[in-house]
């Protein structure tokens, strides 16, 4: 008689690490980051995981570096404090580069100016560049943390999760749709990007500032994309039930 | 001063619907498959489209082909009865294929027989090479659909959403690793499979018998990735709330 | 002087074997097929391989997994036997599927409904689909199996021969050019089938029916392509002769 | 009832001549090769396209390019002389040269020492290298001629055939499969090319002379390919059914 | 008698200006940058175009769009003060991001600290990644910017003009090439880059730190790469004679 | 402090040579080429490198291949004569092709017919082929030789980087894109070119002949980055400083 269980033989995530270095669990980042001294580097042996679930605490190492904390400087502690009260968390790849002050400072300031700034793109519509992008790169950093803002800000879940899979099936406007046609073809052929394109950019409504936006945003994420996958960073689990 | 809207030309998904013929809505699909005569095609005119989101019914086209329900065979009908006892809806791509029950049938025997019959593969298992695949060619459809079947049968809502976005960041043993490369690479590149491919399933502890079903489950999505491709076809909102 | 003999050197296809588990040849396979017991699984030892050519009996084995074939049912069995007399042997692929009547069953019922049945493409240019889409994958068996179909149908051997290699040299008319376009672009690159791809179809005189079909085909092959090349599917060697 | 014809819908390959200028038959190109003065070139109006079939004769223009014949060097002449007796007709690549001798010599030369001249490769092998070239490009001239001569030299019809398909699947020896590997790769992506490619040739039992053949028969054959593709050159019917 | 002129249809490249809206000279915005009021937008009319040669001035515009520039802060009219003092020029990625200072900062100072602060990579090392990252990305800016670099640093002409063409005839040592690989797999298949990557950088040679320092250098060009092909960046002449 | 050498862990490319077989230095080849008896075959071990400087002379081996140079012909010998005479050095592709004069003849006459002989198309606009498809197959003897001719015949350097770099940032013509987008894509796909793209390039006022040659420059160049890849075939140094 037919049968099958779905037990068996089922994926036991959290039995079979691969043989990484002992990371920093961003338990003792955030110790540090607050303002102790930087804890000491674990030793090299293998850890015993705990599976991530979106109901376990933020425990996993936050990237595959074994990179211990550095003592952040006043303005970063601050910042990471408001992050900790407007979020509940900070953001697992701000403890990534919470390693060396110089390297988080223009990270953060470049980060905020070109997604929180001024701009003729919404805050929806670069968020929605960096899924796109995150999705050709199939960065999981990026496609949960960012995915999880699309569907916040568009109050729409579906939305969210159309771009991480394809944004071609998202039923956006014109606008969009040619917005995120440029990015992903900058992600994926930038030396095939031309003057044809921009126009094509002015004739959905977008000025030359707007495209430098756009270009700005997309490029970004090809970068945090790359920073992402190098270290095999891993997103806070909050963001998987942000806004479903 | 900065400042920048989150409004400020956000998507509207909606307004924008592109000319495409008014298609099958789903209602109108399950009144025929519920015994009725077939319903009349629709006409081919714009269609206002109701914005799809996790609470709104099912009433979006189904596919963007214009195909008028056939009467459902009484196996059918019968099957489609079982559905919605048991999952509270017809599965969409049960709807795509019931304008015809002889191209149905068959459709609905194979996707049994692999998925639930037996196999040496967890139900658990052939669902995330379902994922690993759709991810691959980027399929909407059996994305969603199956992402929520890996999330239910893992108890982990975490791994679906990784084996959506990138199968490598999941934390599974080498079996389920082993498996999922081998029909990422039958997608991708099904010409360079080759004898030592199977060899490393066979190294894994996979037996003959299951190197046949990792490989007609991986060929199967294969399949139907395209014909929803093909077709546009659109997910049940009730996936998306699934085990999160 | 400068010589250079053909022999020095020939390929001597049969002398290398790469060492496969010994596999179910299919006279064996034939013989439980025809309603005898189930043959004994061969041992895993090193096989002398003979060379397969159009005038050799096809004693190759018929995949590269140690599959027993099973006892078929009285359906399967009588199916079997129509094919010989009709063909003058079992097609490979059915052999193949033999080892379990449960999968051998909706295979067969899906591939003569989407070949053989009612619908607005001939069965020509379902066979030109087939080859299409193989010549993308690559896929030894179907190219063989479907090209022989192609060329037998439409009388004209190179044009079978031209879709094998690359159907843009085949000079068929414009509906054929559009399905081959659209069933070639579904295969390679699913994701970024959309409306306006429909829309070619429709203006090259297909119904909403008919891309159904285009799309089912392309898809069927996409599946049975990765089944063939992740078993090592053998053709029969009859069909390298028929319709030259 | 369920029926459908092959011939309804079937390809009229002739009928839909794409609107391509008259070309230079290879029957007008023979007559100048034999001696005469150039022949006028066709005007340009559409033409009536015979159906190319193994059994028609060779009046299909040989390349989509309006280049009148020139008059043929003696040697060029006493060549083309030579392949008539010998293998009952020009090669048409040698016709599609024939419009300025200064192109067709050096072609002629190369290739006769490349394919025929003194090699540590056998010239079975050399056509070997030929076809995955050519299959890697997608060639349909040089498919066609050079699959008839992998054929013929090895005396295994379904040999030609396979490495037309996917060489992979080719039962060949270790020392064929390294060199059909090293062709492919070099044809694919040249850039990474580098010693340890080299030394696997080596490790098969190649001298550094034969390593220099195989890569200047498959660097030939991407030249060829290419000029084959530009021009859509047409292989004379009469491979079609050589050595089947 | 065989002739041929090369100035017979030599290319004209500055004639043939594609209609690009006038855009910001270089000069103008310097103008700007050195402490004056913003330049008026120029009017969008087509500007005949200087050949940019090595000789000639910086007076192409330096980004295809059509970006006022804006008054720079203190700190940004030190920064260009201090470029022109050491470099000669401004380079024009400075000036391209110069349209608002809110943008340019935090870009210099990420710049800034990854390829000049303190790192286990020598100048020279960062800069070879420079090169191979925007070498994959094809991007005419940074190969020109930084392909000068890296014949300065290293004081080898060649190697620059090697890493630009094909990093792997680069002789360089294991470490450097393991560095060099891991940039360009991080650049084409961010995705695909695991645990066994950052471990052959470490068996090389790196530090857990160095591997950031690698990861974000590439990262880093994969975004600026990505700007400068949106934006049609064109360097600065000055490069193309340096350090030869 | 923060501070970082240059030096430190610069690239010393010439310490780490890879443990290639000794070469044919291209002094040896020389002094066989003048006319003297062919040189011994050099031993097989470790050399010392010398960097290879464009103030070095010629004294690295030229390809990766042990072959002895062969005695050549008076025709050769003149030609060599020749081309010391007017380039001050003979170009490395010979001394690669010099161990076979059978060889080195018929590659000598094809590439001055197609490079110098008679043809619509300027010499420049052949080079400027030559380097685009060079540089899609990231071919670092033909960028490096080829893009000294196309700055020499433009008497513009940055015309050569640039198509080395990225062929469409060049400001070329419309006739002049319109051929080199051809070359590429003939490169890059060559199955998919078709009578559509040789339409491209008569509206772009090429005539069928010029056609032609357009094909076969870059069809020659797709062979001759090959046997260069294959082969790890060095340019001359003295090409670096040409006309820069």
């Amino acid at each position: 008689m037919r049968k099958s269980s779905a037990k068996a033989g089922a994926a036991k995530p959290n039995r079979t690490a691969s043989k990484r270095p002992a990371l920093k669990p961003a338990a003792i980042a955030l110790r540090a980051i607050k303002g102790g001294k930087p804890a000491a580097a674990p030793e090299k042996k293998p850890v015993a995981r705990v599976i991530p679930t979106p109901d376990a605490p933020d425990d996993v190492p936050v990237i595959a570096l074994n990179l211990p904390p550095a003592k952040l400087s006043p303005a970063m502690q601050a910042y990471f404090k408001k992050c900790e009260q407007k979020l509940g968390f900070v953001p697992n790849v701000l403890l990534a580069y919470a390693f060396d002050s110089a390297k988080l400072e223009p990270f953060v300031a470049m980060y905020n100016e070109l997604m929180l700034g001024e701009s003729g793109l919404s805050k929806l519509e670069r968020e929605m560049i960096a899924v796109a992008v995150s999705s050709q790169n199939r960065c999981y950093y990026c496609l949960t943390a960012h995915g999880a803002a699309v569907r916040q800000y568009s109050g729409n879940p579906l939305l969210g999760e159309q771009i991480v899979m394809n944004y071609r099936v998202a039923r956006t406007g014109k606008r969009e749709r040619a917005m995120l046609d440029f990015a992903v073809k900058l992600t994926s052929a930038p030396w095939s990007v031309e003057e044809a394109d921009r126009e094509r950019l002015r004739r959905a409504g977008f000025s030359d500032r707007d495209i430098w936006d756009i270009s700005a945003v997309a490029s970004f994420f090809n970068m945090s994309n790359r920073v992402a996958s190098a270290t095999d960073m891993r997103p806070n689990t909050s963001y998987h039930k942000q806004a479903r």
